[in-house]
């Protein structure tokens, strides 16, 4: 839409929550790293281009031949039973144990998220998030008007024992916290990994304080290397009370443009989101889980998985080694052991936001940290996703923000 | 899901809105409704069978090869413009005049229904609805907490002297209605058209009280005779303070399997659309809306909406003759000139729900009446889609619903 000035005739009307409903930085920026001449480090966009199209060709025709008449019309709201079977099986891989009655299939994580919110909070409730966090669970959460306290991480994730403060804080005032939300493997944005321990922590704390954890996992099959780390979910391993849901998505391991995401959680809140799937969409298309399905019965999908990891590991590593010989001093930046995101923090004195116009007048993007934070923090923060530009692209970019950051440097200098 | 009983650790976690979103009693039926032995007249599916799937397969054949990197990446929340443009042509057809910049595409014309209620509903917030009304739509707007106000339907639809009445009335209590929702052509459930005069009261109506209409449009393509009547959006000719916001869907005129829906509203309420619905799933499905793109490319696709109305009609003349030859006295029924559903109410002794039982036990399905009621009335009436079997198991489920009504009539009889 173009953004022209026009009255509008209809403030009278909207809910109070529309004016909590910003425009995520990172869904604009993608309009600017769509065009073909920026080196974008903005959106966090997979290397689509690696799939197998003739593959994917052969199962849409399948899809259309054996199953035209499920592939085409409306599906169960809880999903594709099928398609159930197949997650069950890539989450067996992360050692996570659930069957097709413990799943539910969404359009993409990020609906997971947002009914999610929905069914949980109310207008004032409390609600705990990892600072930065990922921005597009931010703006929904946001939308359905709770208090958000945001608890700092470092680079073992989630600092649990100023979680544990705060839950005692809020316990003693009587305040009931929702969930905590967080992204463990590679996070968004931060590149982070949440430690072993810290995850046994979170999870015995969960359980004191009669709360969930709502763990988000986007990017635990991207791993380059180093030992992978159970889930919150593994670790959970009491029967009936379980404190996790557990939020996956195809769009890093398959393709985003599909949009399926599922949730594993206990069959009560299962009913619930499945209502809430029914009154959102009625459905997450039945074509594209049709085609998802006929993917995950191809074992090929582990080979793509690893070219995948190949592709993007050497994207980490050309960004990580140009940022280490070129950036200034008091810059820093985390060593993401998998996913896609470098979290960058520059000296206090500078502005990512600012330093944006600058960037994309010299064609590299990327997005300003303060998104990522329920507070506007993050002012000299940003994230630089390096999983959508190629290697010599990537050279380029980082060289090309070092000088623009050194000549800010400089000038602040000479005015000190 | 099973339907297991198990404990719920988590009641003290939900929102007040869980307690409001009941299982549609359309969706839970469609589980039953999809067994082969079963005659159904409940879910209301597109014959999706009459779709040319060579055809599909090439157009999804071009959607990866000619542009596999956007049909599998992430889109604009907004939507595809590509698509937009076409979709401007699917409604010039219906005369509206609508450019790419006054559309947001969805996931499906539920989600438009579901972030329309985000957007203006806060809780006890009055919104107005035709009664019977759609049963998705209904259960969204009750997930955002309104008071909903019901105005009943005749063969011309919504009765406008008392939604007249009621605006009024609500006005002189300073209550400002968020907006008035009607489905305009061959209603779901009633199957009834709202004539033309009372679209102009309709929209008098909205202006002087300030509202606005969402006119929600999937069947108006889909009529079988009869002049067609303009949308209430063609008739709102004032430019820069428009009434109307207009939903429609490729569900019905392509397949509902793609999940594609589209809203045309005025622009600053499709700014707060897109901030929506990137909350809600980032966008719609990019390879949907291109194989969307691809097909609404062919004009062949209106020779296929064609097809669509040969098969419907038959099916619609069928039911109705049968229901004529068949019903006893005191049942009576809607006489759609178009769309997917005719509506029926028998005596009022009679209780549709409670028949619904015997009628699974003899093979037939459809949905209970008061489903389509927000205050539960119309347990003696039915929605019977016409649109799912062919014509010779709808005069064979016609016949035995038949049966089973006039047993029902002379049991109540001889216990009188």
């Amino acid at each position: 839409m173009s953004k022209e000035i026009i009255l509008d005739h209809w403030k009278h009307l909207y809910a109070n929550r529309v004016a909590l409903m910003f425009s995520s930085e990172i869904r604009d920026l993608l309009s600017l790293s769509a065009r073909p001449d920026i080196i974008s480090f903005s959106g966090g966009l997979p290397e689509v281009r690696a799939l197998n199209y003739q593959k994917l060709e052969r199962y849409t025709q399948r899809a259309l031949k054996m199953n035209g008449d499920i592939s085409l019309q409306y599906g169960s709201s809880d999903g594709y039973y099928p398609l159930k079977t197949r997650l069950a099986e890539v989450m067996k891989l992360e050692n996570i144990d659930a069957n097709e009655e413990d799943i539910v299939i969404t359009t993409g994580g990020q609906q997971a998220i947002d009914l999610l919110a929905k069914i949980f909070i109310n207008p004032g409730d409390h609600i705990i998030i990892e600072a930065p966090g990922y921005t597009g669970a931010l703006n929904s959460f946001k939308s359905y008007e709770p208090k958000i306290v945001s608890i700092p991480v470092d680079s073992s994730g989630i600092i649990t024992s100023e979680l544990e403060q705060k839950l005692k804080e809020l316990k003693n005032k009587n305040i009931q916290v929702k969930f905590v939300y967080v992204v463990p493997n590679f996070s968004n944005p931060s590149g982070y990994t949440l430690s072993l321990s810290r995850r046994k922590k979170m999870l015995s704390l969960a359980k004191k304080y009669n709360t969930l954890i709502i763990e988000d996992n986007p990017y635990g099959m991207l791993r380059f290397e180093g030992k992978p780390i159970p889930s919150i979910k593994e670790l959970d391993t009491e029967s009936s009370n379980q404190n996790v849901v557990y939020i996956s998505t195809l769009s890093k391991i398959f393709a985003p443009g599909f949009r399926i995401g599922w949730v594993v959680a206990p069959h009560p809140i299962l009913e619930k989101l499945t209502l809430a799937v029914q009154s959102s969409d009625l459905c997450t298309s039945s074509f594209s889980q049709r085609i998802a399905y006929e993917y995950f019965s191809d074992p090929c999908w582990k080979e793509n998985v690893i070219d995948f990891i190949k592709i993007y590991s050497a994207r980490r590593d050309i960004m990580i080694k140009t940022l280490e010989n070129h950036f200034p001093p008091g810059a820093s930046w985390s060593r993401p052991e998998g996913g896609f995101f470098v979290w960058l923090r520059l000296p206090e004195f500078l502005d990512t936001k600012e330093i944006l116009a600058d960037a994309i007048r010299n064609k590299v993007a990327y997005v300003p940290g303060s998104g990522f934070y329920a507070d506007n923090r993050g002012q000299n923060e940003a994230r630089l996703a390096f999983c959508t530009e190629n290697t010599e692209n990537i050279e380029k970019g980082i060289k090309i923000l070092s000088k623009i950051i050194k000549d800010k440097i400089k000038l602040y200098r000479s005015f000190k």
